[in-house]
């Protein structure tokens, strides 16, 4: 099940280029989708399935703004409108391909899936990508085998750092300590998260005397489908024991992760991680991408086992404990819309 | 769904030696089956399955004419009837296995997977084989993972030489211009093509001095279950716009295509192409081979994406064009024997 | 369908160390079960399965006797029950994981699947492992793509050694010539077979003059689910034609196999063949377990294609002969069980 009226993530803005046969085939919401760049940089987003005997229309060729099938010729433009049928005149009138509202922000290529006379691009969340002048971004992605409520429920619920994440980006346990000041926004949540005096994460350790500690701030924006955008800030252990550090700034850095669900198994992972150019240093961005590429090959593993135990016992006992507000509040978050698609008629 | 009165290709007559365990294992229209050579040179076809326990056959070994089981000893006659059971003097009457009636031609093994009594071999298609002394024929074979329609669809419209070929054994779009002149076979279809002046295949062009065109000749019999079978040639420009080429032979081929159904799923392509002893010259055949080589890889993606989009949705929209008239006779074709089998209860 | 008051073998002992993540991920009966060693040695069985969100806690961690969860954190005891939820005091009283019976015995971990109270070890079948004094045991083990009736089919009909096993532990057809004799066992069958003056198996006979003939003895228990252990004796040929041969005993040798159904397309084959000190001599035991390995792939082919076929098939024709009097046997055995539990509501 899946929220149609949103924007889901198709990847970064570099998968398309000018080439021939630069068409990407992904899959939204369980809807496949080949996407392309018109010579204008337009970016097209169309049902990857020729209506004539659906021919996937990824393995076909661009011309000018149009897309052609490569099975039997027929030629579609950026409306998704049949312009030439090979050996006839006649277009048939039910010669269309759907199209969908595409938007590019921050580098991502977004994708609405629902109906187009409500694609409001305001609705994209906010986040950081790589051609930012003010930040210096890395990018990359991965995919995981599992529903994309299992993501949702890991990225609202960050204690999990402290166990996951004990090798890589883990370092401490005062997540379970430290309760997160919830926000509801229109379409997910905010949580704002501060620690004082602790250790840095684990892959930072090395560069810092033993024992050194922190302030460390945690402001991270939740949205629909399961977008993360959170900024990271760390500074030299301050005075304050609530809000804001009061201590010195050391590092400004936002971490961009759109997690797309790809369909009910599997979602695709795109996301980035990097400093303000006023708190960078060389290597210092590429180290960040090191660490979460990392931590996500860890939440790979255990998202994907869970997952299969979710399928094998869909109603095994689940039991409640404190930590799952955060998740809980995002899932029936999620859960409202179905229902109000589900009412509508769009899904 | 597959015509069972119908003469199915399980491979070339070089797959089966004398040798002890020469045993080839295949499926056709979803019965497994076992092949075997006997001293006499005569081919077995067995049903893959020991009636005790239903081990496999294919994994036993060639005794005279007869296939004993490697689990238990049990001995089968090419008739199919045990004649031995390990540890027992009596054969109980239910021990034997279904045999199907097998022909040899054109180095092609042929199984009828209906009723024995109807098994004519006069209903195999003509096809010209890698021992036909008047032909320089080399073989080849691929597996596609699509049901078999897709592929009768593919080989009864070749406007899809334009598009897919485009970079092997396509170069001319003479196919959206030439309407084939088709005649039904008792159980296919042939269609005959004439184009004039018009440039060779891509794999060829290197041959030529640029803007070489050529007259050409295709005349192609579709046959139940998805043979096909075209006698390709190539002519110096002649003055003729109707009819055979009046210019001069230079080049004379076949190239014969049994695309046998494995089950509803896959199918195993048996293929062959070469030239005639009188317009051979050295390699010539090792090119037509490597040229459909890469053209069936060209196939095998875009049908495999077709069949998985056909599979996730089989209802989906489907408009119609001209160029489908080919695909729709032949399917039409398969279909009304389809029907009659299952009118007599054959399926 | 599984019998659930049964002892299954789980592995090794040696599968088990005392590392912080050496936790061992199983399935047993279909159920998924993580087995760990606590730092007094003990072995702990318990499901695979976090009671929070199912997450798998074979990628956690030990601590002390206790397993920890390395999603979330919480901890649970050899018992079973949480001790600790990260971020609360106070433990939900449902938060609590299935155990186990287990009991080490042989260098095998044997798990009770179903009521621990009649979890009775005096169940658990005889055999002989890499650590006994006495005998020179060497192991190994081997997954096969079939369900455990098929192995209870193989082991009970050892006839299988002329066909499948003629280039390895085959080598005489004295299986057909010679009867087993049967004893009922409370949870499976006793066979013994004696042979006189017959080659030795194929793998053995380059140690010995052509034509070099020999008494063997076999004395096997399969016992449930599907346990295969094997005393075998090699003699001078004697002069007795019934019973143990009086010849002089040249080799002693004990070969115990635990065939653990995983679920009902696997099986998990733990397995070990060696002599008594007595008559071993440098590399013989080596050569059996080279031997066994060889035969073991024999069979798994075999299996796996008969499973197919099976699989394909489940109502084909399956005609009866003489040998399948001890695996009708034993499967009779199996039901009766199967039969006693569905009524009991164990299942």
């Amino acid at each position: 099940m899946f929220v149609k009226n949103c924007w889901y993530c198709a990847g970064w803005d570099y998968e398309l280029s000018q080439g021939k046969n630069a068409l990407l085939a992904r899959r939204l919401a369980n809807e496949p989708i080949v996407l392309y760049r018109k010579p204008d940089g337009g970016v097209v987003a169309m049902e990857d399935r020729c209506p004539h005997r659906q021919a996937a229309l990824h393995l076909g060729q661009k011309e000018g703004d149009s897309l052609r099938c490569m099975y039997h010729g027929m030629k579609f433009g950026p409306d998704g409108k049949c312009t030439e049928v090979p050996g006839q005149d006649k277009i048939p009138p039910q010669a269309w391909v759907r199209t969908f509202p595409v938007v590019e922000k921050d580098n991502w290529i977004w994708v609405w899936m629902g109906d187009p006379a409500k694609a409001d691009p305001s609705l994209i969340c906010f986040a950081v990508g790589p051609s930012d002048k003010n930040w210096n971004v890395k990018t990359s992605q991965v995919s995981v085998n599992a529903n994309y409520r299992l993501e949702i429920a890991n990225l609202m619920d960050l204690s999990h750092l402290t166990w996951i994440h004990r090798k890589t980006i883990g370092g401490t346990d005062a997540w379970t300590r430290t309760k997160p000041q919830r926000t509801m926004l229109p379409r997910g949540i905010n949580s704002k998260i501060w620690m004082y005096s602790e250790p840095p994460p684990v892959f930072a350790q090395h560069l810092f005397p033993p024992g050194a500690v922190f302030d460390m701030s945690f402001d991270v924006d939740v949205t629909l489908p399961c977008n993360f955008v959170l900024h990271f800030q760390v500074y030299t252990p301050g005075t304050v024991t609530d809000g804001p550090s009061n201590g010195q700034l050391m590092l400004d850095s936002y971490t961009s992760q759109a997690v797309t669900p790809r369909d009910e198994d599997w979602v695709d992972y795109y996301y980035s991680w990097g400093t303000s150019v006023a708190t960078d240093a060389p290597g210092m961005s590429e180290m960040l991408l090191e660490a979460v590429n990392a931590a996500f090959l860890e939440d790979k593993a255990v998202l994907e086992a869970q997952y299969r135990n979710v399928k094998e016992r869909p109603h095994a006992k689940q039991v409640g404990i404190l930590l799952d507000a955060g998740p809980e509040k995002m899932l029936w978050l999620l859960d409202k819309f179905l229902a109000e698609e589900a009412k509508e008629g769009t899904l």
